[in-house]
């Protein structure tokens, strides 16, 4: 459903073309300073703008409903929104009987029996992740000194970024990517195993990211084809420090103390100018079409900000639950 | 926490050397059938004696508490125990000032403050899958004919796992493994978005199992190396059969009727028998040691089972959800 | 915290002096008809304006800012706002240091530790019963014929409402009231014991009400004065029809099909016009003081569509998570 | 559904003739001293025996089967079971077609579709509120020195027990009763509204119970015939000492530091010796019957303890989420 954590809840809400996408954050305790400049920095990031990303431009502009007073959260829920502008929809009117491929309007569709708003892909729109990057601002104010930085460290196969969108354009035709996120000064003992791991916890939120086909922690995939010996992270101090960390900082599924390391695979955007192939439920046969509208040929590039805020979200709200523990 | 579901809900509880572990099946509706007897496939497919797996072997019987009557279940919660026997707990009474690398042990001796039950690895040893298990049987048998189907298709990066068993065995250094899961005649609608996808639900589960380092579904990480054109997969017919199933059955988080397919990345037992460097916290300083005990060498052997009680168990329960949409 | 419900379930958000107050409600089945004049029947009964109410007129006009596209609900969450006016806020600055007897002023500025908004009782204000009403518009339309009513049957002790409130308004003193609420047509079998009984369901949301002190089911209190064979209602038909009903149509926890009967308790306003004394935390002595600011003498006038808005979206769970029943 | 809390997070499972009942105690912080003599007096006190209570005696022994190690806990999941002897089912086969008035087993019926395990009530009989008191008694543990003690003030509408107990003896009848519960030393600051007031946490764990048919807060219904002069408390101190106690210690849903009242109607025990009616679905019409099986004339005498114990559950869960907020 449309609601993440056991005490620091994040709750989402609207459609890409309608009045607007919020969210409302429960459970973050009072006296945290906030204001409306402190979301500037990764609302820019996650933006438009850049080569390779939508010509799509929003003012994007918080709206803070409720939570904050005097410049502080006072405890009570905290209400964002994000109105809606600057959007055409009547380019998604033609695509009702062509489902496009890799995009949930099919699916969506049959789920809702037709009565889902399908403009821009509605409720399941990559607008809605400005709404975890909201809560992400929140997320990294309350928990302290945390530090967490996620980047796009490969897109199109090639670790040379800038090289790869050029291709993209180029070719015109999206593009994967592979986003890294990493977090230091994580206390010892975060993660509420058996269900509620860090991965566990990380992951759920990581699959709410649309576009996101896998993760993995620390050494990964690559950890299956290490040996025990290669692969255990020797404790080297009391402190917990290890001479290695393919455990990416977790073990059994609680923080360890060492810097926490994730990977995601962005896969390319569905929405490509390369001419494809749907089924017209109109005339009944497979068609060739073309997405009209404004895209992104590499939404990866717009990722890391939002791996961010879902770590700080993950974070906070296990952060809040250890308090419960002593 | 140790809970998981939203209507089937999924309770796990005991130590790997206490009384008994066991499982809580909440929500699950009356009327299906259950006896004893159907659980001896799945438990017997997770259990160890195969080559490459600890010679603990244990009675593993089934011993079901509530929530069955006259051989079908109830309406109300169905508690299975699986007593412990065969548990040598001194084996880890010297393990307590060594942390194993790769193991909980540190963690949890600092979570708990020290009243974790430390011996074998307690509420988080692998023998806690059992509970899984046993949750899986009755799983399948509430989602009715979908079919699903995990196998361990690499171990130690090889393809040929009897090989691979082989070698792990002569060397004496455990190894590691990937599963793949696939799931057949899903209906469409299934997955609870923007939260609650398929994805989110399978893998905050599949990290619930112990020496899962990652997962993807569908084409996963080699998604970030196509392009759009390539991964899109082209609906061919009025039900959204694709052509292609790069996907992995979903789109938006929804199941889109194909195949659902993911992997899971196991990593290498971290009991190996190999000679190892850890912190001792009464001799204060790094220290050589060898794991006693008994262990398996590849543990992604025993991990199929799993990966198919949690699919079962995520699905069940995001169809009982899509019940409550019409 | 600020959600309710397992599968229909609804936040609310906002203060009483803030920019607005809201809610969303997730879960909500696809194709249920809903338009902004579905709320003004229910919103216009909530409202101030009635003697012994007091004078603060707002809108009260709703903003439906997502779930609902060409006035069908789309399966995504429906968020509603009321946005804040009218409003006079240098009336609670003095009430600062004297917090206000009967108000949860004084508990709120120790748990938020100053950082409440502390204007208009802030986040526990009655203003927020709004939120309920608008998700109570929309839970009667998703329980289809179930027939609800709530109506205040004593006030001040008295049965003659209209006496009652002219005399509170003669001795300028409020008073409190009951009411009884009444639910037809609700099938056998909702309810989830053992704990989420109807009664449990209910009497959670009504004390999430202002003011509410009892709640009693069918013959309530009264029942602890008569015998097991004077209050069994006995059943007389296939249908389960009982020929009394001081079980209030709930046996166990779950609907019996017969009436759902249900009484609540409402003190009297904490805010009344006459003088009081309260601890004035900055001379540090039992004070006089009178409350200022616009206040109704009633509060229990304005309870009936609250109740069976609260009804409504209990039973619209409840018969939610009985579809995953079958 | 059957678990409680949102930290403290109690699961009951088992039916009253089945292999036994339990509790699943989860979210339970580790270093607290438990030892099976700890539950022996809330066993005792929950026992029948006494006039006016059930001759089934059992042993009701606690079986602790996890989450205690060296006798305290040990932060993960604790599960006691009571293993059920002494049943005498056949007693309630003859029943099957001839629903008890008064009691779960028509609802249950058509709930489960005749899957429930009608024996005794099954999962809903009083059974199950040993499994309450059990996870009252970590609980009570667990709140440090809050301090709850319920007792039954009123008995078939007398205040003299012995008396009326005596008179439901001599008249073969049964009799229901009030049950008041106090807490002290509680904190300012519990709760957690909008949703989870401390009335709406106690409240909603009342109702679990079965039997009770109202509940009310400080002065309860008699508020509704007070004036609001007449019905505050004033602060008298900067503790915020009330010069009355009409509230029950609660302000906004809110601790507020003075004692903690409240009050449960506990309706007369439905299975009375007394020749009743009810419908046959055999017969296919109304018949006199009377209930067999061993039962208690008054249960309430048995339900103080359940009710400090569903206190101190509930005041548990909120104090743990408590620590959350700073």
């Amino acid at each position: 459903m449309n609601s993440f954590g056991r005490i620091f809840r994040v709750s989402v809400f609207g459609e890409s073309h309608g009045v607007a996408v919020g969210v409302t954050i429960d459970g973050c305790p009072a006296g945290i300073p906030v204001s409306q400049q402190d979301f500037n920095t990764d609302l820019e990031r996650r933006k438009a703008g850049a080569k390779g990303t939508t010509p799509r431009k929003e003012e994007d502009a918080p709206e803070i409903i409720s939570g904050v007073f005097n410049d502080h959260t006072t405890g009570s829920p905290i209400t964002i929104l994000f109105r809606n502008s600057n959007t055409i929809s009547k380019d998604y009117e033609a695509l009702r009987k062509t489902p496009r491929p890799g995009h949930a309007d099919f699916v969506l569709d049959k789920k809702h029996k037709g009565f889902n708003d399908y403009r821009g892909g509605g409720h399941s729109s990559g607008r809605l992740t400005i709404a975890l990057v909201a809560a992400g601002v929140i997320a990294k104010k309350a928990i302290g000194n945390i530090d967490i930085k996620a980047v796009l460290i490969e897109a199109g196969g090639n670790s040379n970024i800038e090289e790869a969108i050029e291709q993209a354009v180029q070719q015109q035709d999206s593009i994967g990517g592979i986003i890294e996120c990493k977090a230091n000064n994580i206390q010892i003992g975060l993660g509420e195993p058996f269900f509620d791991s860090i991965e566990s916890t990380i992951s759920h939120l990581a699959f709410a990211i649309p576009a996101i086909k896998g993760i993995e922690f620390g050494s990964g995939f690559t950890a299956t084809k290490m040996t025990g010996s290669q692969h255990n992270d020797s404790f080297i101090d009391e402190q917990g420090t290890t001479d290695s960390n393919n455990a990416g900082g977790i073990n059994g599924g609680i923080s360890n103390g060492n810097e926490l390391v994730f990977r995601l695979a962005v896969k390319p955007t569905s929405s490509t100018p390369q001419k494809q192939q749907t089924w017209n439920t109109e005339t009944e046969s497979v068609e060739s079409f073309s997405v009209k509208g404004r895209h992104d040929l590499c939404i990866a590039l717009r990722v890391p900000v939002v791996a961010e805020a879902i770590t700080a979200i993950a974070l906070t709200d296990l952060l809040l639950i250890e308090k419960t523990r002593n």
